[in-house]
């Protein structure tokens, strides 16, 4: 059976040009035992793929260059040489950016079965809902009623979050770009923001404006202009979880950082960096808490969607155009 | 009794002149039930005082104009109309700045019993020492073998806090600024880096050679420059304590963030301001700890004194110039 697959043939400087993306095909060998072969149904792309897309070193191995790129998939077992699936059966695995995928049955994972649409379990009930989750409970410590500020909030992370934090009451403010998606921010209940053109004193002045008590928890995916005007707006004990700096991603030189860093001593913050990966086995916890909210329709999650992988590049580059809301997915 | 006291009469700008710093006198009343007069033997100076000569609020309540400043003392009971104290007594209290001070009993603390010299309850034995080993075991949570980097490594807090982390075993590196200062803690066995005129690239690769494996703890005493470069030389779950950014304390305007604070998510680092002040309930447990480290002359503690009331403005801003060595006191 054939496989298709993209690879990069260079490590992209700067925002990668969709030519470094080159589709391939291989034939798959035999399947061998405790193997399975999975048709993909659905790829994920997500930010922190560039930082894959790298010879650095970030805080994951890079992709090699020639040889499939990888990512989370959802998709159906169509072969199987373990007794743990069969055909039929729905799993996610990391061997996406392609059609047809051959792995170990150890590294591909049933579909929990909660009444969601599959591709689900890669937004809000995968990596971008757990690293929301995760952010908010295992590294801000949220506590019921904390004033939280949630950057890029209207992505597929930051609108989990600010919809997460709104389930434990307090004011939640999300930052964000365009109207429209600060209009989805005011039809969920929560203090929109936006940044666009602002200075960090203006936007300070905005954010006190719509939380005059400061921030407990601020929930940090951005960096920049915006992390310093954050950084003027905590309370004392305040928590910063740092899950992500999109802006850095394509940056090529160094980009100003916060001028009033100095803040932390003063109220005594906390500023943590960590990576979803790392708190997986918390997994289960979060599926406890999420997968009914999400069962019930609780929680509005949105996806972006292109068709068949030849758009896997396009999809991948819109990320960093701000042009998708929520979860930005691949149907096959 | 009279009773002779600074204020200041106005609220500095940048460094303070010492002209804003005015002598007075001032009749003390009768002792009431439940006071003491304490006749000061020895008064501290101390880089967070700067913090308290504004009307911006920090982490302390500023200091009143043209009241008695006030800060850490060691003196002598002179006269009690409390039981827990009689004249003789040495007791530690926060009504510095004056010869006599007059004070709740229950704000004057009885020193404990170890033999040291008096002062030492200022220095080694009291906030400074408490601040160098709040920051490495509360915040840092240092672990036995860490690689830990102080700034400000021959200062008052610095140098308790790369002897304390010595005594637990790792690389410890300090960074300071003149000849004598670099000697001093490599007569200490630290390694001994120097700041003065690098660029954080140039003092990125300083640290490197001192330590090629990295830090597991950051002292962060100092913010700027100092700063970028230690986020360019930890390992990955390091944890960074704020203790004080000296640096900027007389800093009018805004200075320079670091411009690599993304290395916080690269190797999920942590990073926590904390004040002694909040850590006091665990002074026994230092006391327990570090109390027959100096005793058995262990640690090697500096003091830099000047004697009379008269030279505490010239004192305190000695702590700017970098003129001093370890603590800072005046003895009267």
């Amino acid at each position: 059976m054939q496989s298709r697959y993209y690879t990069i043939t260079e490590y992209p400087t700067g925002l990668p040009r969709e030519a470094i993306f080159a589709l391939c095909e291989e034939a798959l060998p035999d399947l061998r035992e405790g193997e399975v072969r999975v048709r993909n149904t659905w790829l994920s792309v997500d930010p922190y793929m560039r930082g894959r897309m790298s010879g650095v070193r970030t805080y994951i191995d890079p992709f090699e260059l020639n040889a499939p790129l990888q990512g989370a998939a959802i998709g159906e077992v169509v072969e199987s040489r373990d007794s743990r699936l069969k055909p039929g059966d729905k799993v996610r695995h990391m061997a996406g950016w392609r059609d047809i995928a051959q792995l170990p049955a150890q590294d591909a994972e049933t579909l929990p079965a909660f009444k969601v649409p599959e591709q689900a379990y890669l937004g809000v009930l995968g990596m971008p809902g757990m690293t929301a989750w995760s952010g908010l409970n295992r590294i801000a410590e949220m506590q019921p009623g904390a004033n939280v500020l949630v950057s890029a909030a209207s992505g597929a992370v930051g609108s989990l979050a600010v919809q997460l934090a709104k389930t434990k009451g307090g004011t939640v403010v999300g930052i964000a770009g365009s109207q429209d998606k600060l209009d989805w921010l005011e039809s969920r209940g929560i203090e929109a923001v936006g940044y666009r053109d602002k200075s960090a004193d203006e936007l300070t002045q905005d954010l006190q404006r719509a939380c005059p008590e400061g921030f407990d928890v601020y929930y940090e995916n951005v960096g920049g202009v915006i992390l310093e005007a954050a950084l003027n707006c905590l309370r004392t004990y305040a928590r910063i979880a740092v899950c992500g700096m999109i802006a850095r991603y394509n940056d090529q030189g160094e980009s100003e950082g916060p001028r009033n860093i100095a803040n932390i001593l003063i109220n005594r913050v906390r500023m943590e960096g960590f990576i979803v990966f790392e708190h997986w086995d918390h997994y289960g916890e979060f599926l406890d808490e999420v997968g009914p909210l999400v069962e019930r329709g609780e929680i509005d999650y949105q996806e972006t969607v292109e068709n068949g992988l030849e758009r896997m590049p396009a999809a991948f580059l819109r990320l960093f155009e701000g042009s998708n809301r929520g979860k930005m997915l691949v149907e096959l």
